[in-house]
């Protein structure tokens, strides 16, 4: 048992089941401590595990306190959950050898439980359910509507009307706006032909899923692979990605680099002349937090695992006329990568 | 000018018009610049006032990289801005004193210019009108409806199907969950004659409106501040309620001290005996962020003067009973407080 001093509600959870959005966890050698303010107490004592939960109206001057009567003379903590003002105020609690550990938490989730990789499965298959609805709904619906309405109806789906969470603010995009990477929602109209792109995600007890799908929108279009466009170009550019996707899940295996995985889906790109238009990494890990590791970047030498969860998601963006990518979510089980 | 270094989004668009997820400025004497990366560069070009736009993969690292060419000996940041992981990367670009300014850019906002007075009546008068469109929704499609379906529809209101942002996750708590003054939506259903609390506000050109409600839910009910409730304890708690509401906003002077406004509503609630159930501080000034300065509360000694903009919200909260807050926002003008 180590000392350690969390503040990320991911992290947070992980460690004793339960959080909220004012919280601290401090674990000192077997004896952990939950502090939280007035309006938590009630749900943190029920649901807590594995820590005594205290209620104090400053949770700060709470942790700082019990550091002092502790006498612990070294504490871990991770520099990228503390903002400095609040760090500033444990600091001043004693004499004591703070150790930076970055991505702490994260480091440890790397690699899911069996019980964590259900979640993240079911989250996925909700997550591709809600995909269907959004291509039925948009079929019907969506013709003559901008992309900021097909935004809402599209959250409205994954949402089941405020049933249930995201994971992350979705991404619908019309032609051209698809080829910025992290569009916004504008008054662009969807018409018939165009190429839409959608990248969202839904939580399921609270894991996260995320898939994107691009597709050609006509009545009754759906959001499989297969795809068929006017374009030759865009045919060209949509089979170059699949082709990515396919290959990086085909030949992953555990015992690889990171990089290596990503170079698997790069070198697709590159070789069929669209290299300079895939601006972004191949891929990130997904658990509690929407952007997890292990990154599957050209940089990255994470080692690779049996159950690592993470996204492949190659794309082409050509500036000004369109953007593609095909998203989906992996396990690494028996030494290959399997969709979830 | 002094050299300040800014991270937060609100602090940016105040201090250039423009502000993005992944951006820093950074202000050394009469120059500044504002750091993005490639995602953003088009947009920051386009939108940034009074400072050069550095477009950099790692923002960060240019930022340090502009501080160590610049040779400045001393810097203030907001140590709330900042994480411990991404300040300490820009600590290490050379010998600089950095100062700690907690608050640096609220400070700066607190008195509000006339035009910024017209961006948050206009969201107060929007945020308003959606209350009542929320009124005549639950009285049509209300009943027999969890608080999960009515936080829904309310938010589709709020944000008129995707066309509008809001200024944070709206409160809708019926009866003994309005007794949580944080009350996350469950699923009870709402029946005729129940109490119910609305908690909302929506984000016009990025100022943001705040505003609560209590009302007996009965057909054709509205969100007007008269409400009958069958219970006498219920009609004693909101006419007290009111009454505090009323009286502070009445009394409020410019010159006053904070705190002083705060026993003006506080006094009303303690006098009807129920003091200890006004749990939280009366008002927080409201601008780009939800939460700003001034804060009314009894330990402020801020001094309120002309164009502070913030709430006045007394509430009583009755645990297992029902809860009860009327909320809105005020500017300080000609020495008096005028509801926005």
């Amino acid at each position: 048992m180590k000392n350690i001093l969390l503040r990320d509600e991911s992290a947070l959870y992980y460690e004793c089941g339960y959080s909220c959005d004012n919280a601290i966890y401090l674990q000192l050698g077997d004896e952990a401590w939950f502090f939280t303010d007035g309006r938590y107490g009630v749900e943190a004592r029920e649901a807590v595990r594995g820590a005594e939960v205290v209620v104090a109206w400053d949770i700060l001057a709470a942790a700082a306190k019990r550091l002092k009567r502790s006498k612990v003379k070294r504490c871990a903590y991770d520099p990228k959950e503390w903002d400095c003002y609040a760090f500033g105020r444990l600091q001043a609690a004693g004499d004591i050898r703070w150790k930076a550990e970055p991505d702490w938490s994260h480091r440890k989730r790397i690699i899911k439980r069996p019980e964590e990789i259900e979640l993240l499965a079911k989250a996925a298959r909700l997550g591709a359910k809600s995909f269907d609805k959004i291509a039925k709904a948009f079929s019907k619906e969506g013709f003559g509507e901008d992309e900021r309405s097909l935004h809402f109806l599209a959250e409205r789906i994954l949402r089941k009307e405020g049933k249930r969470e995201l994971s992350f603010d979705p991404i619908v995009a019309i032609g051209p706006n698809a080829a910025k990477p992290h569009a916004l929602p504008t008054r662009r109209k969807l018409k018939k032909g165009d190429l839409l792109l959608v990248d969202a995600g839904i939580k399921y007890k609270r894991y996260c899923s995320d898939r994107t799908r691009t597709a050609r929108v006509v009545k009754g279009f759906d959001f499989g692979t297969l795809q068929r466009f006017k374009s030759r170009k865009m045919q060209r550019a949509y089979d170059t990605v699949l082709k990515a996707h396919d290959k990086a899940i085909e030949k992953a295996r555990s015992g690889m680099e990171a990089r290596k995985v990503d170079a698997l889906a790069r070198d697709v790109i590159e070789k069929a002349g669209f290299g300079e238009y895939f601006v972004h990494s191949t891929g990130h890990g997904v658990g509690l937090d929407i952007h997890e590791m292990p990154y599957i970047s050209s940089r990255s030498r994470t080692r690779i695992e049996d159950g690592m969860v993470f996204t492949v998601e190659p794309g082409i963006y050509l500036p000004g006329a369109f953007g593609i990518r095909i998203e989906d979510m992996v396990v690494m089980r028996h030494g290959r990568a399997e969709i979830l």
